[in-house]
Order: structure tokens, then sequence, then C-alpha cells
């Protein structure tokens, strides 16, 4: 059975979350007691997934408020810097900032409680829906290639990518799974495999150099992705990798699905150009395992993620709809706001 | 400096072998003995690569001549049984039996060791020809993607694919280099990495889920491997991945080639969907570095291979000339043994 990514107990005022680094070997979790707690988590990796982190540190800031309203203040701050890039953190801390500036002192602990509350839930019915919405793209006994986490670990529970595959078992649809590797971190292997086994799922792992083979030999239905941030014109990034799997998927004739919350979509980014690729540690890639499997002092390219442009996406699938790319999604996004 | 993959010691009688097990870690070599020793080496992995395992297998039944045409027989037999599969240690262990045929019993060790170093030198020469053919195809500054290792410790010296960087670096050529690092053995990041290096190449390491992304973010010249098996129509079977990027060096429209030995076009195989593709061990996949990466009980596709059909590539380097596919290589085989 897959256990709670994160669990606000209320009566303890703790912070349950499932500490992502040790699986798949162990399911451990860490009992977060102060926002210091759950900054060192964020900061760590125990809780990982923008969705998860969001909320994450939306308990942090309850939990600082404890000690009133300049705490909870300092909390905001403290916690902003774990991530200097997460847009999805600040925007939720603004959340957060919004409801305690409306709330007097005296109801600041209960108010800011039942935010997170509402935004732990939000997340859940999104993922809820953008499953809906994506499992209608999926036949029978269908054969999908994901890639990294986009699971219900990355987020409050159910996830976006792996939540359109629980959601196509929900409408009583067979789903056979193949989960990437995903190097040089490996989550498609560490937590992907890991969070479908748990769910009951017939998942097959490979390395990421086999998916475009493996669509030469067998009749893959989609490729199913989560994605960082996709830009107004349907450029999408995410994962590195992603784009590989595209590409391959363009030349099998696969169709390609990024799933997403609709807050992922950046109408202020106009395509995948302006979007930085930030680059890591040498030894993501030269140390496995804490060995060495490379020569030391060899050079290194290491970006975390790539861009993968709207040509080669069949499908940008949000809790509003799937929107079908390229197209101007700053307009449909206008459109919606208007109604 | 980059040591010899393969080194026999005439006045000692014996056969120095660089351990690429321990590679990059340690630069060490096994001293042979005996042909026993040498078939063991076969089998552990200290030697790997066709060309390399063919050489010391000639070696094997020289020093096995020592004691006699009868244990010649049995080390032809037992080192025959090191690699079930490998088309070209049968084919150099026949050219031994030839040459034992033909000798009298009191010449036969100087006669085998004159034909194994034959070999080798010849395995050397058809290396430089090939290089020499493949680095007409590269401009100056030519920045070029590698997968697994076809360099010269998978060969007695100088390497195939990565034997053509060597001509054109002694063409006047500047290279720049990406290896992936070739997941699940990695022998990119373990072996071509540390190759290149020791040789003074500019070499990057990359992971197999980057080289699509690198095509679309620089001007890549060409994709070079090496191949285990051509059939006669050119689909190519090689290190697992390497379909993956020729699917990606083809939406990328970079050339793509495969560096071989002629003896490698097997001319009685027909097309691709006749080559057999080995599945290996689920460990290979789930275990990195000796520690699981992945959740116990978890499936695995492993291949050991992939073919790519002969639309994708865009030569074949040989050391008769690159031989441009999809073409029927069974009629230019014929021609040329004609003239």
């Amino acid at each position: 059975m897959l256990p709670q990514s994160i669990e606000w107990i209320s009566e303890r005022k703790i912070l349950k979350l499932l500490d992502q680094r040790k699986l798949p070997g162990e399911v451990a979790f860490s009992l977060c007691k102060n926002s210091e707690d759950i900054a060192q988590a964020i900061e760590n990796m125990t809780v990982r997934g923008a969705p998860a982190i969001g909320v994450a540190a939306a308990y942090g800031t309850v939990l600082a408020a404890l000690e009133g309203r300049q705490a909870f203040f300092a909390a905001v701050e403290r916690l902003s810097a774990t991530r200097p890039t997460a847009v999805h953190l600040f925007w939720t801390l603004e959340k957060m900032k919004k409801c305690a500036a409306e709330t007097p002192d005296s109801e600041i602990y209960a108010a800011l409680e039942k935010k997170a509350a509402e935004l732990l839930n939000e997340d859940i019915e999104i993922n809820r829906a953008i499953g809906k919405y994506g499992a209608d793209l999926l036949p029978d006994n269908a054969e999908v290639i994901t890639h990294c986490n986009a699971g219900a670990i990355a987020t409050c529970g159910y996830g976006t990518a792996l939540g359109v595959l629980r959601a196509a078992r929900e409408q009583g649809k067979r789903i056979k799974i193949y989960a990437d590797e995903t190097r040089p971190r490996l989550q498609g292997a560490r937590l992907t495999a890991w969070e479908l086994l748990e769910d009951g799922f017939d998942v097959t792992l490979i390395t990421d150099s086999m998916a475009a083979f493996l669509m030469s030999q067998r009749k893959i239905d989609a490729v199913l992705v989560g994605a960082d941030r996709v830009a107004r014109n349907g450029d999408t990034a995410n994962k590195i990798g992603t784009y590989s799997l595209a590409v391959a998927a363009k030349h099998h004739k696969v169709p390609f699905y990024a799933a997403v919350p609709f807050s992922t979509i950046d109408t202020d980014c106009e395509d995948g150009s302006r979007i930085p690729i930030e680059e890591r540690s040498i030894e993501e890639v030269v140390k496995i395992n804490g060995k060495l499997a490379a020569p030391e002092g060899v050079k290194v390219w290491n970006p975390a993620f790539d861009v993968t442009p709207a040509e080669l996406i069949d499908g940008i699938i949000t809790e509003k709809g799937v929107v079908r790319v390229p197209c101007d999604l700053k307009n449909l996004w206008r459109k919606q706001n208007e109604n």
C-alpha cells in the first residue's frame, strides 16, 4: 500500500513527511515539529515535487504562527530561501501571507491551518481532474512509458502523470507501464517503480536508452510525463531525458502528453527559449551510489531538465481539460478568465 | 598515456592484459601464463571487445602449444566455450587451427606465435584504415557523440569508432567528444571517458538521456559508434541505446556512422529482424555499484543491444571504405571478392 507523502496531524501539531531519500529501500517518515524542521526537509530532499514542497512550506508557516505573527514572517523568509527558483513555492507562501494579513492575531494559527488544509485538498482535487481528462486518452490494455516521478509522492496524493494511470484503472482499463530509470538521479527507478509497484500496477523498469527501442518493438499507446514549467506556446520544461523521449515518440507516431496543474503554464513566458536551463553538479553523473563510475577529472554536462518544443507534444493534460498544442495558451487563459 | 590493451611478451611467454574490470579507478594488468588464465580472463571480462578477445584467445592456443598438439586442441575447445555466441572468436580460432594443421610438431609453437602476432597487427592495421576513411568525414572543430566503447581497449589498439577520432586528430583536426555513459553497464563512463582522457582528448561525459537535447543545443557534426553485427542490408546491431541515438540524429539531421572491420558485416544475415536480441540479467539495471537502486521485485526489460535500421545510418565506415546504406552490401562484397 502506498503511504501518504504528506500528512498533517492536527492534534499533535506535527507534519508527517514520507522520507523520499530512503526509498525504495526503506519506508520511513520524518516528523516535523516546527518550521525549521520543514525548511530542512525541503532542502535535504526528504520531500520533493513542487506541489508537495508548496504544501509542506505552507504547514511550516502554520507551525511558526504558534509563536506569533513575527515568527510567521520569519518562517516565510526562511522557507522562501530553501528553493530560490521554485515558482510554485513562492505562490503558495503568498497565499499564506494574504491569509495572515486578513486575520487578527488571536485567530492566525487556526486560519492558516485551515488555509494549508485547503491547499492540500485542492492539490489532490486538481490531480483527480487531470487524471480524469487524461484517462479518456488511453485505450484499454494501454502500454505507456513514463519518465522521472510525476506521482502521488511528488504531490499531496494521486499524482499528475501517474494520476492519469490511476484514473484509467478506476475506469476499468488495464494498463502496463514502462518506467524510465531517469539518470542521473534515478527518480524513475527509486520512486516511480516503487510507487507503482506499491500501488499494484504492472510496471517494468528500463534504462532511459531503451525507450526508443521499446517503441520499435511494441505498440506503445502513449508517453506520459509531468512538467516543471510550460511556456504559453506549449514548449515544456521537464526532467532531462523528456525531450529524447518526445523525439522518439514522434518518430514512432506515439502520442506524447504532459500532465500538469494549469498553474504550471507560465503565461508570462513566451516560449521555451526563455526558460533557463539549470546545470547541476558533476557528482550526480560521475558518482553512483557513492562510488566513482567515471575517471576523475572528466568534464560533465549535467542539465537538470530539457525543453520539449510544442510541436512534439500532442496534448497538455490539465484540470481544465486537454490543451492541444501548438496553440496560444495565453489566449485560452484569457478566454477562461473572461467566462 | 593510454596503456596497451593486449601485449605479448615473447621472451617470458606471457600475455599481458589490461584489466578492464578495474577501470577507471585502477590501471592494473593481468599476466596470463597459460591458456586457462586467458580463458578465465575472457570469461570474467578482464579483456573485452571482439577483436581483443579474439587475439587473446589466439595467444591462449600459442601457450597451450608449448605442451604439444593435444594441449593445443584442448585449448581451442576450452577457449571456444568462453563466449558461445562470439562469431569473431570462432573465426580467430579457426585460423589458428589451420595454421597448426599446416605445421610440423617441431615448429608448431613458433608458427602459432607468428600467426597470433599477425592477427594482432592486422587488427591494428584495419583500425587505422577505418580511422583514415572515417576521419575524412569529420570537419575541423568537429563535435562528436559516441556510445559505449569502440576504442583502443576493445581492440588490439587504436579502436574503430574512437580510431576515427584518433585519425582525425592526426590529420590536424580539433575534435570535441561527448561520451554517453551507456547504461546499464556504463562502458561509456568507465572506459570511453577514461580512454579518451588518458589519450589527451577533449571529452565530456553525459547521461544517455542528454544526447538528444545536446543535439538541439549545439551543432553536433556526427554520431560515431562501433557495431557488433551488420546485416547485409545495413541494419546494425550495437549496444543498447544506439538506436535511440540514431533516431535523435535523424531528427536533428546529424550524420550517423558505424565504424567496423569489414568482417563484422554478416553477409548471411538478410536484415536486422534476423538478429536475435539477447536479454541480460535484471541485476544489471537494478543494482548499481553493488547497491539496489530500484524496489525489490520490480520487472525489468534489459536487452543487451538494439538494431538500428539502415535508413537511419549515413555510412558504415570499414577498412575498405565508407559503405553508404541502405544498399545491398552482399553485392558489394561479391564485387570486391571478384576483383
